[in-house]
């Protein structure tokens, strides 16, 4: 066990509300204190919120936050056996290294503080510049370390992506100066595997010191940091493990963890869309309910985000909806006990047709346009953000229609492939011990329904084939021959690379969703709209 | 005069299109090499085309580029007076950098070869981080000059951000070694004032030596790179000036360039659209024609772009609309020669308003709706591309309509102000010698006439000002504070910030287009949508 008594403290900050995040903050320095903690560590930029994006490059931006940090600071003589480390930007007075070319004004930093006083800031040294991550572009990077002492143990702070380079000569030489504690605050997005790989980097950073790995909570835009620190004891030992939620975690008090991946999943996608509507100010939702899967599981997550009272499902009959759409769409409502409204497209259907002489795929086209200007409409109305409730598979083969059912604010599972929408959706039945979700709209054949009898597989490969296909194509990084050579057949995985290049431009109007995936359809993802790099 | 005979190779290059980029480098070594040219230097990545995005991670984007670029110089044995300085991606062999934590695999590099036969490659250094540039995410640095000679003559390589080192050392050493010319390929993309930015640049950098500056041609999504190469001779004085189109310029042979702003600004967003479409494989545009100045100039954009026989305008005449627009639509399309339709919304209208209960925002916003599903119809049937018509002061304060007037493929004149497009729409005609776009379009008080009798003026400041107080909080990333300090009514900047924050949701499902300011909204402006800051 370590020599000290150490907190983790998950907060979750918004982007830029220093007055209701210093007082988390505070709330936290006075749990642990009550508790007997000396060692109190907070997450990355858990003063400002992260990602900051270009905010980073605003004086006020970092000067204001700055002065919060000096208010904390005072007020940490009231818990004089408590030792802070807290993430926030600094203002970089040094001259920039010459090969950083950007507008970064700032530091990355956590500072360490006690009884009143500063006892050191320390400024992250590896600025992790892929995927979502732009801090080489947002901070200038430091190149100190700094060792403290909490009662007679030797401490020393790395930030995030710091501790994840192999073979880091940093934490040889930390050790060799006798530094036993490594504290490490994060700003880590969930993503599948990512539990795994945390505990793996820390582990071979820890390298026989104790660690304490702290990450922020919550839904930020399209991520979300689920929590998940832990410490990790001399031994390697997981001494404290927490979950999802904000809070204070210390031995003796771990969090709820969700062992199950797709209860996991599943809690990661309602924490991403509360928190979306949360922090930006929005109650209420409204969604289309066509009887398939993907907006049962979306009104699922809508009604575990807010609740039943603020969630309306619309169901938005053609002259080709089947009966069994209704009569699920209706069930689903019924189970999760959510408003619901129906209102029939035809008379709008046929004003256009009237109008307009249309191709097949454009009468298609229209009826998905057709809701989205009622959904749009209810939304302006009555002030509910729309959902949108693509998911990742049609969303990387661009099997969507523009302005149609693209259209909403935010698209809870844009990154969710289809064959985990299913087993989502069983989860979440499973969990409720009921069919909460009708045993039908997850065993029917998928359909967008736009013209008689039509089926998704009619003009896509096989959910299963497909979605094996897409996860070596985006994830995998795998070219088109390296996909071929893995056993797949040579003109559907040209079929399919074609449909996601050709679809870019869709994906460049999509409403952003929570990322779940190491490579998300978002900012994390960034291909020229114009190419033809294995075109011909 | 310089001491070698120089030419300078603009192309406009295709992402990805190796087979096409190549003809194009060895048509303008054939056309060097029968002019007598000794020294002739292409772009920056001019052989893969510019930004690469996350293809730059990608090893078979790569090797593919290297393997064309073997076949060049395989080829330059015909031209073997020929010095060739050629802008490519080349795979990275060394260690990365610690503190470079991306997933670059590649340096950004320039091949100089002669006869056949490689001299050398210098890899560029100072890889920028900031606007549209990701240079350092996709990019490994280089740290090794390349001096080589062409008759006598040493010559030394820097690509683009290498010279916008404020007192470069990196400068002052090459002279001290000798160099006579600096040879600096660049991908530098137009904005307003960057023909000035670059000159000052170079000269700084060149420092007494002669420099060629070479940039790129053509439009590469929402990037418009405008040519505008240059040789500097020693004594600084501008010998060869090239104009925005590709192709091969010498002493004796400068470009037709465009002296004034308006006029150079309405080339740009032509070569923006024209590009756009022609590299993507697309023809034909259509666009809603309102009787205003925005659609009007997007429709003089589109006429010159791919010619009047490929653009489609439509009238979608509301209970709302006035005898002014139609008529002015209606002249502006004869003047332009492009087809003209009229579909009037009002039966989709009616049917809307059967089946929904809507508040007025709500009822405006459904007439635009109803527009984007006719246009996307009509956009879906016969392949057209639709343009989306919305300028900057509308896209920054979020006046337009999700789904509606916001809906497209490319948006033209998104990053040009009210104010500017007043200007553009008369500097047209000017150089037309006649009304083309109506002065009544250009002179009437702007209106969405989604209601009767409605002005932009009633819910916007007036135009001056907006624009005033927006160019100050965006190109100028002033504060409310600073603007307010700089004279302007504080309850008025106040809500116009207000405005532009609110509205960055709506941004991130905007239309590509092409950038013209030195902070567009898109690529290279990257904000939290979910953020508090100065809110309270």
């Amino acid at each position: 066990m370590p020599e000290i008594k150490v907190g983790l403290a998950q907060t979750n900050p918004v982007v830029g509300d220093y007055q209701n995040n210093a007082l988390d903050i505070l709330r936290l320095m006075g749990e642990a204190h009550a508790s007997g903690i000396q060692l109190l560590v907070f997450g990355e930029l858990a003063l400002n919120g992260y990602p900051l994006g270009d905010l980073s490059y605003r004086e006020d931006v970092i000067a204001s936050g700055e002065a919060k940090l000096e208010e904390i600071v005072r007020e940490s003589k009231n818990f004089p056996d408590l030792t802070v480390v807290l993430g926030h930007a600094s203002l970089a007075k040094g001259p920039k290294l010459s090969m950083q070319s950007s507008d970064a004004i700032a530091h990355n930093s956590a500072t360490v503080f006690r009884a009143g006083g500063v006892i050191g800031r320390y400024d992250k040294q590896r600025l992790p510049n892929y995927d979502v991550f732009d801090d080489w572009r947002n901070f200038v990077p430091g190149n100190q370390e700094l060792i403290f002492e909490v009662s007679g143990t030797k401490c020393a702070v790395a930030i995030c992506e710091d501790i994840w380079e192999r073979d880091s000569a940093r934490s040889s030489s930390l050790k060799a100066a006798g530094v036993d504690y490594l504290v490490v605050p994060n700003g880590s997005p969930y993503t599948r595997d990512k539990s795994k790989q945390r505990r793996e980097a820390a582990t071979s950073f820890a390298n026989g010191m104790n660690l304490a790995y702290v990450n922020l909570s919550g839904g930020q835009d399209e991520l979300v940091f689920d929590g998940d620190s832990f410490l990790l004891d001399a031994q390697g030992n997981e001494v404290i493990s927490a979950g999802i939620n904000p809070g204070l975690y210390q031995v003796g008090n771990a969090g709820n963890i969700s062992q199950d991946p797709y209860e996991k999943l599943f809690e990661v996608l309602v924490v991403g869309l509360r928190d979306y509507l949360n922090k930006t100010g929005q109650k209420k939702v409204v969604l289309g309910l066509s009887g398939g899967i993907d907006s049962a599981l979306c009104a699922a997550i809508a009604k575990e985000a807010v609740g039943s009272a603020n969630v309306t499902g619309v169901l938005l009959p053609s002259r080709y909806s089947s009966e069994h759409s209704i009569s699920d769409a209706e069930q689903l409502a019924k189970n999760l006990q959510i408003d619901c409204r129906t209102i029939p497209i035809e008379p709008a259907h046929r004003a256009f047709e009237s109008s307009l002489k249309l191709s097949d795929l454009a009468q298609e086209n229209i009826q998905a346009r057709i809701r989205a200007v009622i959904l749009m409409g209810i939304s302006n109305s009555e002030g509910h953000l729309l959902i949108s409730t693509g998911n990742k598979s049609e969303v990387a083969v661009g099997y969507s229609t523009m302005y149609g059912d693209a259209a909403g604010g935010f698209a809870p599972i844009k990154d969710v492939y289809k064959t985990d929408i299913w087993k989502l959706a069983e989860s979440y039945n499973k969990l409720n011990g009921s069919e909460v979700i009708p045993q039908s709209s997850i065993s029917k054949p998928p359909s967008a329904e736009l013209r008689p009898g039509q089926l998704d597989q009619d003009s896509l490969p096989d959910y299963q084939l497909l979605d094996s296909v897409l996860e070596l194509l985006i994830e995998g990084k795998r070219t088109v021959a390296q996909v071929v050579a893995a056993g797949f057949d040579s003109s559907i995985v040209n079929r399919i690379d074609k449909m996601v290049r050709a679809s870019e431009w869709k994906r460049s109007q999509g409403a952003i969703g929570t990322k779940t995936t190491e490579i998300a359809f978002g900012r994390g993802r960034r291909v020229p709209l114009t190419t033809r790099f294995g075109e011909l």
